[in-house]
């Protein structure tokens, strides 16, 4: 006679849950031992997304590799030096005298957020072609002030700032890679442009800075000499810098190495803009930006990398360009800042989306990748140092190599991962964690927080969609 | 009949290794599993040192920790204001117009080790009392200058220091303790006195000081304000500084302060000044100290206290004193340093021993507490974080409580170690670990390295024996 089969339930399973924790969890509330495998479907399962990664990463790889190689090593061995400081329409390339520079990528006044709107407005009175705020606006919508994005031109500018060629400008030199970059001058702290208000108090903010700040500092640096100013960055991230959200060691390091010069400063301004100096933590920001520009634009020349070599906001949109993309630029909205502290009485719903070009610095080693290090950025993601270096950790997955100047002490002085690989932000679904202010949406109040911006997978999708076009055999 | 009883043994056995690890080594050794207890006999299993233990530990111990919670409720609670500089001669308590002052305890001029013997010749030589070193060392010989020990004086000087009544000196008032303490002020490096040399370099060193940095800080003090000391430490032990062996982020926060003011500054001399302080990533050392020194000197009026608050070297004999222990000094040989790195061309054959009075900062939750932030510290330890965090760890084991202002970022800002408890010192074995420099032990050349030294325990068991005579019944 046929036996019916007996199946044996074993006493005891291990698990090991492979994408979605569901499983893992049920399992280990029940106190089970289970081995949890973070795992997400490539290319969120887009069929086409999936498709183009599996050349990229497949057939195609080894050429992109190379590609990337040379990418890192000018993102690694470029030395920007800060040389001095001049007119931005007279050295900055392509930038004509009726021209506002704005951060991220090419957008028309009308779709300006409120903060971007007010920064050009700011900048349109304190260039003297408009008499007011109202008068500036009307200005900018007749079509007589040209808008262009600043990264197009050599230039990058942190949060809301827009520059007219009046302003002055850092002037930092890549003699390797031949260029030249450009960033305004920080602002500090309060009613300020660059945080999207257009106060009269923000506008003498910035006369001032071009009046009195420009030339102090110019004088100064050039009594000094060139500045390396990511030696400079190099000594500030093991003080817990990351170079981006917080520039207070660097900013000091820079300033006792211009404080011989700053004594002996002849212009009349020198002992005003040495108390100015003196009250702005964030003074070298700009000009790690500039130096990041310096150092993504000579990458941004190689071919066929899968490198991003551009990324930068403008409160509407967020841009990005790879090494070889060109002028294309691959758009998304611009996102909200996740993880966040606010002031007191602030908080998402009245805070501007993710605006500025600062985010360059995430693209060589800085910022985000050097979270790590930094108890400051620990502060907006959770306070433990844990967590600072779980977002370092989340850019060494996306990032195709590491720093060999910026170096982590917390984590055995491993270098800061550099280099944003498209494939493996789009494979892995993770976007570069960006460490940044938060300015208010619409009330022109400045800043109300700062913490840490996700950015969107889509502008890395459609690049990386752009990439798989442009190596295609019959492409 | 009697059947011989069979000893089985286990076919499996665990371990547990109390006190000296050879039987564990062996163990571990062979890949057996074991744990290893970190015992040491207490007090070194002498037995008057055992009964005092027990007695200050037993009967005595809420007596003591009573004493003690208010030694420590000084070392946290007190503000240091450096409020401004003065010559010493004229602040000093007690001190003569032909006194030199000079690091670590009491001792006599042919007892003094060659670097100190240097510094000294090269005060007289600056004060104007001799015309040369030779001239000088005879008229010490001679005994027409007094030598004290700066500890006695309310004063704490770094290194081989030493200084005549013409040296300008720090004066930290700490206003809740009614205590006054002073510091020198630091030369920078080279060749410098207070790292034993007394070139006509050094000497000349010690009057720039005198005659042109004094008087500018002074000047740029006075303009300024008070500095709350510790105030800034607090914000450069998050930036990596122990605030003793490194120092440079609390340097140039004080710098940064200052700038307006040294940029406003009147004295002929304020560029050169300026120079001099831009270079010098030591120059917040000294403030330090003198801060310290404001509070352990309030501690110290405590009485039946087992808490350390004088810890100084002068190169030949270590020196420790309790709160309450009042003008007793415990001495011991001063060891060599342990942990180093030495320039190269130079090691432990060719330097002096432990020197100077900075030790006072280890008695207040800075240098060796404050170790595990500091990248640079670590260097000196091995490389790695996690030496430096057992530099913390070990500091933690001796002390009666933790800093509510200095924070430790990397340990989750658990406050660093504050109050160096003698019971717990001679219990464990275990003396504290003191960040420092090294000089060289005859030829004069200055500094040859850093590391960190750990203080001899015969003092702490002497200080221990003491406090137990001064608690007992018929005392």
């Amino acid at each position: 006679m046929s036996q019916t089969p007996v199946v044996e339930l074993p006493a005891a399973v291990d698990v090991i849950n492979i994408g979605l924790p569901l499983f893992e969890s049920a399992l280990r509330d029940q106190g089970r031992p289970v081995i949890g495998v973070d795992w997400r479907i490539p290319g969120g399962g887009e069929a086409r997304t999936v498709a183009a990664l599996s050349r990229l990463l497949g057939p195609q790889a080894a050429r992109i590799d190379q590609a990337n190689a040379e990418v890192l090593r000018r993102l690694n061995d470029g030395v920007p030096l800060l040389v001095g400081i001049d007119r931005a329409g007279a050295v900055i390339p392509g930038m004509g005298e009726r021209d506002i520079l704005h951060c991220g990528p090419s957008i028309a006044w009308q779709d300006m957020p409120d903060p971007l709107q007010r920064s050009v407005r700011a900048a349109v009175v304190a260039e003297g072609w408009a008499p007011d705020v109202e008068a500036a606006g009307q200005l900018v919508e007749s079509g007589d002030v040209r808008l262009a994005p600043a990264n197009e031109h050599r230039t990058v500018v942190p949060m809301a700032t827009s520059i007219g060629p009046s302003a002055p400008v850092y002037v930092v030199q890549n003699e390797l890679g031949g260029v030249t970059a450009y960033s305004s001058i920080n602002q500090g702290s309060g009613a300020v442009q660059w945080f999207g208000v257009d106060s009269d108090a923000a506008i003498d903010r910035i006369r001032f800075v071009r009046d009195k700040v420009g030339p102090v500092l110019a004088e100064a640096l050039s009594n000094h000499g060139p500045v390396d100013a990511f030696a400079l960055a190099a000594q500030g991230v093991p003080m817990g810098d990351d170079v981006h959200m917080r520039v207070q060691a660097t900013t000091n390091l820079f300033l006792r190495d211009l404080l011989p010069y700053l004594v002996r400063g002849t212009h009349p301004a020198t002992a005003e803009v040495a108390t100015f100096l003196s009250g702005n933590h964030l003074m070298f920001l700009n000009v790690a930006m500039a130096a990041a520009k310096s150092l993504v634009e000579w990458a941004g020349e190689v071919r066929e990398s899968s490198i991003v070599t551009t990324m930068a906001r403008n409160g509407t949109t967020y841009g990005v360009r790879l090494a070889g993309s060109g002028d294309d630029w691959f758009l998304a909205p611009s996102p909200p800042i996740q993880d966040a502290l606010y002031y007191p009485g602030f908080g998402p719903e009245t805070s501007a989306p993710d605006i500025g070009d600062s985010a360059v610095l995430e693209l060589v080693g800085l910022g985000g990748p050097a979270a790590a290090n930094s108890p400051a950025v620990a502060g907006f993601l959770g306070g433990r140092m844990s967590h600072a270096i779980a977002a370092t950790r989340s850019m060494q997955r996306i990032c195709a190599g590491e720093s060999p100047r910026f170096r982590l002490p917390i984590l055995d002085n491993v270098g800061t991962p550099v280099g944003v690989d498209v494939r493996k932000v789009v494979e892995l679904g993770i976007t570069p964690a960006v460490n940044t202010g938060i300015i208010h949406a619409t009330a022109g109040t400045g800043q109300v927080g700062a913490g840490v911006a996700w950015a969107p997978i889509e502008c890395f999708t459609d690049a990386l969609l752009d990439l798989d076009r442009r190596l295609a055999p019959d492409a």
